[in-house]
């Protein structure tokens, strides 16, 4: 017999239901009142708020209501009113409540305070439960969908590459090594080395650093394709800004020029954010209170001008700032902070590879808007990027966000077969092992171009949460893997 | 200087531009003519069907035209005019062609010519620019993007599960290890154990094999959610319905029962193959008479009845056949196959656990259409499902297809902490390491259920691929982590 007949909470609240029976079921928040009436607050994740339950004790009994503490699964039918306090339209009139799961008030851990985040941390399992949680994976949820629909929307197909590769050519980080073999008694090669053609894979395998090589194949045949999936870094980044397990999007697309790259990355970062401000308008509202506060509470010098909805929409509104790297140099070198010294790493020429807060002074204090940086010099950037004519850049792009840093970055890939093989060799990349992704340049090559967004970076950029390890479920971090 | 300007075949087909100037941008199938003209067919990946350029040496020097050759890229501008020839309603006179890439025929793998199904695997880096690859990775995406709609639309919330996991908990199957330890000298504890303290992570880890127990954590917050994430399992299973590496979708729901999740199961399914079908058309028209074709050269007692097409309409259009798993083995009992003895195990009393040839028997020859088998025995099943009434059986469910066999597997959680842990002491499986598991039912239990879907079996009904290897763009198997 089906049990689940049920209204969730975020229809109710938009439906005109007065005087109808109805039935909720979801969980306690927090119970109020005296020995005539309890006001029982539920949630039940399908939206932010609450909605408000009242229950006389000649209706229901005491037994019942002993039962029904913070954090309590209870099931109610009843009928529904018109409010008479104020922040609800409507509530619910009980008839019958049944306690579907208890919460003994001792041991569970969130009771109606304020936790710190250390601590909802610790109990990942249980903080979805919270305000701040629950609108966390609800905008967490928005913002993927978003992603799925807006390159479904423009004819781009979905494409999963794998997660176990044999090679980290692109040598972006240090990688997790993927293995069946037995660690305490591996077998041996002739002279001595571990023989990984006993392995699973018959050879050598990590987690993928990114899915980008394999995504250009996909682009190489379908035109238009992306990628949505976990990447991985075996890096011991213990900061807010790093995880070892995250999700990526790397549209590759055959045909598009950097120009064209640009142009799409940034007309994906503002169709996302709008549509996470259209889907998710009770959970940021939240999200933007929360944010005030926390700003409230910065040392002056570090507080933010612009609250989290007003950030949010300056960026989906206002044109990207596009400059080269070597405008943002002279920027940089003519800076108050690096004339004064202030930089931590001074800009003293051409070629130096730019820092956070090089970033950050660009994006924050110069232009006060999100920026595209493009054509980089080729040294300081991976083997696949387009070589401009000058002979010094690639047709790089990075594109930084306030209060984020990086939060894209791309290219124009050298479809150029000899050009690429001669970079290839200058950096020490085997062409035999990438015979694959070159077989694209030897048959039917075309410009082509892609980007890669960090996922979490942009759920912490739409929440306004400080720590990457608050927007993701279950944050892998360098000792860290609990759940 | 933006370069992306072009006409996408597949809106080109769609629209009316006769006598307008357009650029069309691809790769080139095949090239024939004469003297006189030349008619090229250019896929651009939009859609299965080719465009057709119509070349006037007059126009195009000689110099070009050898150049185009099948596989090679080329950008085409001129004007649509109506097409002379049968098959397309337009075609392209061709003003200008620009060589982007070319294909060395002497070299070029994907010569227009039957390829075997072994060849293009090991060319998995360009397969995708084959029709039947093309069509498969169309199919996929929109098999992809109909799950995400589905959820949404009904308000679940998409969760990512991590894939790097301390437990396998659910004993699933063998699983990969995670480690960053040197395989030479790994760091020992005093008594001589691998010492995974010191491991990235501080504790042994491996790659999931379901996102199942940390998507009910989700569930138990904010009710209705889904995973769609990569699993892996380290069998060395070489056939042609296991990938080591494969996409799992797992919904987990508050408030739902058996029978709730039978029915969103069954919805679900035929919510995305209708999808397919809408959004598929002339991929899987193609694909139909591809699976035609190959149904015509098996012998005739494994031909089956239904084409591709026919099958996927059935199955959107009838209601599941739901039996338990006794009343199964009460028909099997009874059947032929188990009479003659030509079942490989024959089925001679209740608990014995259904093989691969009771299900075909049950799906294509005893009811004709998908069932849903329910009330396992509980010795074959795992640990958290809910223990019914009878005590013998427990509230699973699998569904089962035609060609494919199990599709579903899952079931109502056991939200009854006693009961619970009493089962996982039977079997032995920590209440300590699943404390967070085991918090759930602590703290506001609710009666839940969920269950799993391996998206590339899924890929393989509605595409009829034979071979589970042909619907993952670079599959993992033993011994094979190429590209």
């Amino acid at each position: 017999m089906a049990f689940n007949k049920r209204s969730k909470i975020k229809l109710l609240l938009k439906s005109s239901k007065i005087g109808e029976k109805t039935t909720i079921m979801g969980w306690v928040r927090t119970k109020r009142g005296n020995k005539n009436v309890s006001f029982i607050a539920i949630n039940d994740g399908s939206i932010i708020n609450n909605y408000q339950v009242v229950a006389d004790p000649n209706v229901i009994s005491e037994d019942i209501l002993k039962r029904i503490t913070t954090g309590a699964c209870i099931k109610v039918t009843g009928k529904v009113v018109a409010s008479q306090g104020a922040g609800q339209d409507s509530e619910l009139i009980a008839e019958q409540i049944e306690v579907l799961g208890e919460a003994d008030t001792e041991k569970y851990p969130l009771q109606p305070k304020k936790h710190s985040m250390e601590f909802l941390r610790e109990n990942a399992h249980l903080r979805m439960r919270t305000n701040t949680f629950g609108a966390v994976f609800r905008v967490r949820h928005a913002l993927a969908f978003a992603v799925h629909k807006y390159f479904n929307d423009k004819g781009f197909f979905y494409i999963h590459t794998p997660i176990i590769t044999a090679s980290d050519a692109e040598g972006a980080g240090e990688t997790f090594r993927v293995s069946t073999l037995d660690m305490k008694n591996p077998p041996l090669t002739d002279d001595g080395a571990i023989d990984y053609s006993k392995d699973f894979f018959e050879r050598e395998t990590n987690l993928t650093v990114s899915g980008q090589l394999e995504g250009e194949l996909a682009a190489m045949a379908l035109a238009e394709i992306y990628t949505f999936g976990p990447t991985f870094r075996a890096e011991n980044s213990n900061t807010t800004r790093h995880l070892a397990e995250f999700w990526m999007i790397e549209p590759e697309m055959a045909f598009y020029d950097a120009e064209d790259n640009q142009d799409l990355a940034e007309d994906f970062l503002k169709s996302i954010i709008s549509y996470a401000m259209e889907h998710c308008s009770a959970d940021l509202e939240f999200l933007d209170k929360r944010a005030a506060d926390e700003n409230a509470k910065k040392p002056a010098n570090e507080r933010t001008d612009l609250g989290l909805l007003e950030r949010l929409r300056f960026v989906a509104e206002h044109d990207f700032e596009r400059i080269t790297y070597t405008e943002a140099i002279n920027i940089l070198q003519n800076s108050k902070p690096n004339k004064k010294k202030k930089f931590n790493y001074l800009i003293e020429e051409w070629g130096a590879d730019l820092q956070s807060e090089h970033e950050r002074f660009l994006v924050e204090k110069h232009f006060k808007k999100p920026v595209i940086l493009t054509d980089y010099p080729k040294d300081i950037k991976a083997f696949y990027m387009k070589q401009n004519e000058d002979g010094k850049t690639v047709a790089a792009m990075d594109i930084l966000f306030p209060g984020i840093g990086e939060i894209v970055g791309g290219s124009q890939r050298e479809e150029n077969m000899e050009k690429l093989t001669i970079r290839m060799d200058e950096m020490g990349i085997s062409q035999e092992e990438l015979y694959w992704y070159l077989d694209t340049r030897r048959f039917g090559t075309t410009p082509h171009s892609g980007f890669g967004l960090g996922f979490e970076r942009m759920v912490q950029f739409v929440t306004g949460m400080g720590n990457i390890r608050d927007v993701i479920a279950f944050p892998r971090t360098p000792g860290n893997a609990e759940f």
